[in-house]
């Protein structure tokens, strides 16, 4: 089944879209209220260019929600389970965002461009709602705003050569999720080193939005010696890399710890933080679900477009989240939040694919 | 340009998907992260039988917030800027939903299932949480959650004989907004006189996502002797009428007063409302833009995909948010925001449409 896409104004344009357009982009979804791209007509082209090559993707969709103020620094440790004491100007940080059940709402990188300064840049749900209620609501001396900023990604082995010829050769030394404010020939930028995927790479968060076609054709030009294609995160990489989708893997009451992501919550320190208080109890009682890999059985799996059941001798014990025939292992892998007895015993699952029944087998993440 | 769609597991499906599906819906959108059907293939004949027939809607989209416990009531009276003293069970209500700083988040209808129990029928922005984190800091004894609830309208001038024709006579005196909890072969659900169309019309609340496909077929069939086919809210009808698009029609900083929605604004009422303090200084200063119709020269207008400037003597003065070529009324309409001093004079706009420019001239709203 094929359906075309409305294309209207309730739906942001990336800065990008033109460009993305030209460039021949095939598919979309949306993603924080804008469009995405998500292919270009070659899915398995475009997996092989992130692995071995370089390929850049408009993700201006990865809107970010800026925090700016006298109490942004308590405002931003008071939205976030992780200790942000050490956290520097120059560095960014993976961070979770938990509701005060306990709850994922989002899991964005965390920018701290200054003291009173931070931007969340967020997965697909309308933080910057939430943190406005918050801030108002305690009264944080802090602006909470969504400004015009949107990241094009470069990513792939070779993203590095390309960024080094584009801005000299410092962003070598840049640490994973560290960033500098910077520009490309008078176009306002942050460069970080970043990206969705586990095979290298940058972000350009680009600062102005009229420049969105300049920018894409410099990056463009910059790695035509590296062969560079456009792309978008690739479904296939991520999950044989066990990049978490926010949306896609998780539910209304999926907690970090179920996701394999409680290294990330930080229960001891000083400061309050939403959620704590329910992080604490989920922690000492045990999560009732995990996330696990799993192998599936039979031909060549079709990318599932909603969620499986998986069975425990004809029982549901939870969800298949994501399923793709891996182009590196050659089977099946799949990623899938299911009961804990399930997901420890491992043995003799079955999940109702769309086309029948699979047998499953539980083993680690990532699979690559 | 024509796009397709990638349908996967991060947007749900609705419970009305596989039927929409057969029955031959071509294009969708996202709305409240579920994919939502918006043609069937001929938009002109689905504007006809919305006018002159009867049409159904898969709106599963159109998710519901519920509110339940002992603090629902005030809890629902904190959120709304609208006076709920007088709305009783059975009743249900358009209200605003405005942040602190007294701007648009979302337009529901709010029902009244008890006096303990509210759902709020949301546009696209992502409520949930934002009620959660409310409720949460001020401590009201309120669950809050996303209930198994998927509206499907039936709507056209011929939509109350379908309906009596499935429930019996009743429905007849349901005044506008108000609904009952009913069944239909089994099948839970509310009814209520409403839907996103000025030609009338009810929406059928299913309570249970596994029967969609049973629900859909039980209303086509009923609707045969009225020739009743599928669509979607219709965006020539919808403008033609003056009904507010939330996130097509306002932006970021657009204020109730601002889309001549003031009237759902009750300032007066003893009871605290967020919002109350800016929404009280904006009434007291007035707003500084409006919503109004326009009338464009020229050939028929293709719908904009995205915003377009609206100009006066070459100065920008606000934005045109949806544009249409009126089968009713056989010209070029629009709906803008633009400066109070243009709204005002009204005389001397253009419009830059992606064709070229355009002529305006103000006119109110609604067109039809």
């Amino acid at each position: 089944m094929e359906f075309k896409f409305a294309i209207g104004p309730r739906v942001r344009k990336s800065p990008f879209f033109d460009a993305a357009v030209a460039a021949g982009v095939t598919r979309f979804t949306t993603y924080n209220h804008m469009y995405m791209p998500v292919s270009y007509g070659d899915l398995e082209a475009e997996y092989w260019r992130l692995k071995q090559g370089v390929t850049f993707w408009d993700v201006a969709c990865e809107r970010q929600v800026e925090i700016v103020g006298p109490d942004a620094a308590a405002l931003a440790q008071y939205l976030s389970p992780r200790d942000l004491t050490r956290c520097t100007s120059g560095q960014g940080k993976y961070v979770l965002l938990c509701n005060h059940a306990g709850h994922l709402i989002n899991d964005p990188v965390l920018l701290k461009l200054n003291d009173e300064r931070f931007w969340f840049s967020i997965a697909d749900s309308d933080v910057l709602l939430w943190v406005r209620a918050i801030a108002a609501e305690r009264g944080y001396k802090a602006q909470v705003r969504e400004p015009d900023v949107s990241p094009l990604a470069i990513q792939g082995p070779k993203a590095e050569a390309v960024v080094c010829d584009l801005f000299g050769d410092w962003p070598r030394d840049l640490k994973y999720f560290w960033f500098r404010e910077t520009e490309l020939e008078g176009i306002p930028l942050v460069l970080a080193r970043s990206g969705w995927s586990k095979q290298g790479g940058f972000e350009l968060y680009l600062q102005d939005g009229a420049r969105g076609s300049e920018l894409w054709n410099l990056v463009r030009e910059a790695g035509r010696p590296y062969d560079i294609g456009p792309g978008a995160p690739n479904n296939i990489e991520r999950i044989e890399s066990g990049l978490l989708s926010y949306g896609g893997d998780t539910d209304d009451e999926t907690n970090p710890f179920e996701v394999n992501l409680g290294k990330y919550i930080d229960l001891d320190i000083e400061a309050d933080f939403i959620g704590k208080t329910a992080l604490r109890e989920i922690a000492r009682t045990g999560p009732k679900r995990r996330q696990v890999g799993l192998f599936l059985d039979g031909e060549n799996i079709v990318p599932n477009q909603h969620r499986w059941d998986v069975t425990l001798e004809g029982e549901i014990v939870g969800k298949l989240t994501a399923a793709t025939y891996s182009l590196q292992l050659k089977r099946n892998i799949a990623l899938a939040l299911i009961e804990l007895r399930a997901a420890e015993s491992g043995r003799g699952l079955v999940v109702r694919a769309d086309d029948g029944p699979r047998r499953a087998e539980v083993t680690g993440i990532p699979f690559c």
